[in-house]
């Protein structure tokens, strides 16, 4: 398959079968409008920009939705999958917990909080979410290989979802990547591919291979619109988790961008869809200071993103030209929110603060979520008085260097009663 | 609280609310049958065998159990909970995935093989479903420690439940625990012991601490009874998702050969409940040589069980003494199934095996066991014909070390076109 932006849709897309993308009946260009078949596109051939599914959804109901699996296929009618996704291999994403935080609350003032834990997912992060659909949408499309960009997470999930599913895997990552992410990914495939650069340096080389090689899926080029509704799901487990509601206010972290968009496109679809109350909310993006251009960019009130080399402990949000970094700016304005950002050493006591008060094991990207909200409640920035959801997107144990050294065993005794005595722990 | 064996129930079993253990109605000895009352104690006072938990199960039918959370509260009619178990801030752990694993069946040669994927729980192992019933009985009990000897999954789990729930921890692991298992409980505890010493040293100890010291309730020792419990729901989980019924073979690894014994009890309790029909299924248990005292005196056609003194990677696995090494036996014999070991090496393959095959990094446990399931298929001990499910009870991310030099990147190249296409990877 070409993914050359410019092209028109040709006989790539032939052949496709009926109801292969679900209630999906185009490509949209997220700028001007323009529409284009359903394929492996990305880019507007008008104005290049963005293209994202558009739909005509049935109606559905709540009941609908709770009779399904207990994961993100409970809302394929919302997504661009077929009707008989589930009977495909996958990895079975989703549905991860919503934990009703009353100590991380407590300790950063905010009247009530929840935790949105995709740590648990099949890879340990909420990639497996959007995975799982570039992974249907690879094969209704008959590509021969499943491959990605990735600052670690997305290849952790792309090789394994692959591998689950019998197809060829190629996964990109910057070479200086944490080790647990790296042999996470090499578990699965044999084609893990380490790129001395960063990730925009990884994310360039890959879109040029798209262009170049035929009959590859890349799932964040060129199957990304279908690649980024999976993050719909969040929005939906949030509402659905909080008992068919939306939240007054949710922080997410921003990397591409992507995410944050998407929990907002998700609450709006619920509300069309008359499965939630339509209501006010907030949604803040979060950002390390080493890698903040979004953050910049809300702070001087402007709407151009200027590109930054990235220099933060998490790099799994190091990101340095995000794609939706100006989608991102517009919903944190329009909806009352901000896009706030923290240090390395905000990070790391972030990712001890959720443990210390939730049992929950965050990676960098959490840290940074939960030392932004800190900041947010501290800066007035965020209302402390309303219900606050905090989006924890993947596991400590791939990020066991940012807190290794901050967090020890209290004391190494012999194994002796006395031992015990002596050290003073009770 | 004091745990002294022979003492019978006293004044610490008064004060008990009305149901705190549910349906729970006695502690039964496994052995004699005596039974005493509920309280903080796990030796018969007669016999010193150990006791179970004894039930007046209501009726209960598959349509409540379905309108549960998801998760393993969903069959609190059947555990030592109270009906008001999920307003206790918890894990919330349990109805992990169960992937239908084609491409592992076809790589064993067995005609249909599931994996039950328990290293997707909140601290990445099936030790969660154990201590949200161990913290209930804790809870119940008034315990002002909540503590554990562990091997490491364990302790992950006691200190991130303890967090969550505010109560004091303390966990005592091996002094030479592999890192990521130390780190992913400091992370959660200030009171991390390291103790110079194999797993039954730490566990000896931990008795000793447990009679000696008033108020703590050590999750496998003193409530013991309680906490066991929790494994039932791997095997009601298993039923529930395979539409109601049985399995007919289970492959599951054996450390105390606890969670053996209660996925049969689990079953059995099912068939008594009418929820799934009554049927033969063969138990398997797996072992690593390194470590394998229940293997052992399966080959030898003994009942007694020879401790040895732990040697392989599979540290997990590695409890030299296991408690429940006789019921295994038991189990394994009677429902003919039977108690196989590998090696390290097979260990270390049978890790790669899984992740290839079905997308999923398991520890040195479950390597153990797919491992296992090979030699029995191999050595005709395990009919390839039948269904077979197999148990991963873990994370690989906490052992990488046991296969970061199996694994790694296929290549390193400068961020070009020109450097991908000499790689020779497509």
């Amino acid at each position: 398959m070409s993914a050359v932006v410019s092209e028109a849709p040709s006989a790539t897309t032939t052949g496709l079968r009926e109801g292969a993308f679900g209630h999906a009946t185009a490509l949209a260009c997220r700028e001007c409008g323009h529409q284009v078949d359903l394929g492996p596109f990305y880019a507007c051939p008008e104005c290049f920009g963005p293209l994202e599914i558009a739909y005509d959804f049935p109606a559905v109901t709540r009941e609908e939705i709770e009779a399904g699996p207990a994961n993100i296929w409970r809302y394929k009618a919302l997504l661009p999958v077929p009707t008989d996704i589930e009977s495909s291999p996958n990895t079975e994403p989703g549905f991860t917990r919503l934990l009703e935080a009353d100590n991380l609350a407590r300790e950063l003032g905010i009247a009530k909080v929840w935790v949105k834990d995709d740590s648990t997912n099949p890879t340990n992060s909420f990639k497996d979410r959007v995975v799982a659909c570039a992974l249907s949408a690879a094969r209704e499309l008959d590509a021969k290989v499943f491959a990605c960009p990735s600052t670690g997470n997305l290849a952790n999930a792309v090789a394994a979802a692959g591998a689950r599913a019998g197809i060829k895997t190629v996964v990109f990552i910057p070479s200086n990547l944490e080790k647990p992410k790296q042999v996470n990914s090499a578990i699965f495939t044999e084609n893990l591919v380490a790129v001395d650069g960063n990730y925009d340096d990884v994310n360039k080389l890959a879109s040029e291979i798209a262009g170049e090689e035929e009959g590859g899926a890349f799932v964040n080029v060129n199957v990304r619109p279908y690649y980024a509704e999976g993050s719909k799901t969040l929005g939906y487990e949030i509402a659905e988790q909080l008992g068919w509601r939306l939240p007054d206010q949710v922080v997410i972290p921003v990397a591409s961008g992507s995410q944050l968009t998407k929990v907002d496109k998700a609450f709006q679809e619920l509300i069309k869809l008359g499965l939630v109350e339509e209501k006010p909310y907030r949604i803040f993006g979060a950002q390390a200071e080493g890698c903040g251009p979004v953050a910049t960019a809300y702070k001087a009130g402007v709407d151009a993103i200027r590109p930054v080399k990235p220099d933060t402990i998490a790099k799994s949000l190091a990101i340095g030209n995000p794609a939706d970094g100006i989608y991102v700016l517009d919903i944190a304005r329009r909806t009352g929110g901000a896009v706030e950002e923290v240090t390395d050493e905000e990070i790391r006591a972030g990712i001890v603060l959720l443990a210390r008060t939730e049992g929950i094991f965050t990676e960098t990207a959490g840290g940074t979520t939960v030392a932004v909200t800190k900041k947010l409640v501290e800066t007035g920035q965020l209302d402390p008085t309303l219900e606050t959801v905090v989006i924890n997107t993947g596991h400590g144990l791939k990020t066991l260097d940012a807190v290794s050294d901050q967090v020890s065993a209290a004391a190494t005794i012999a194994p002796t009663y006395a031992a015990f005595k002596s050290a003073g722990i009770v």
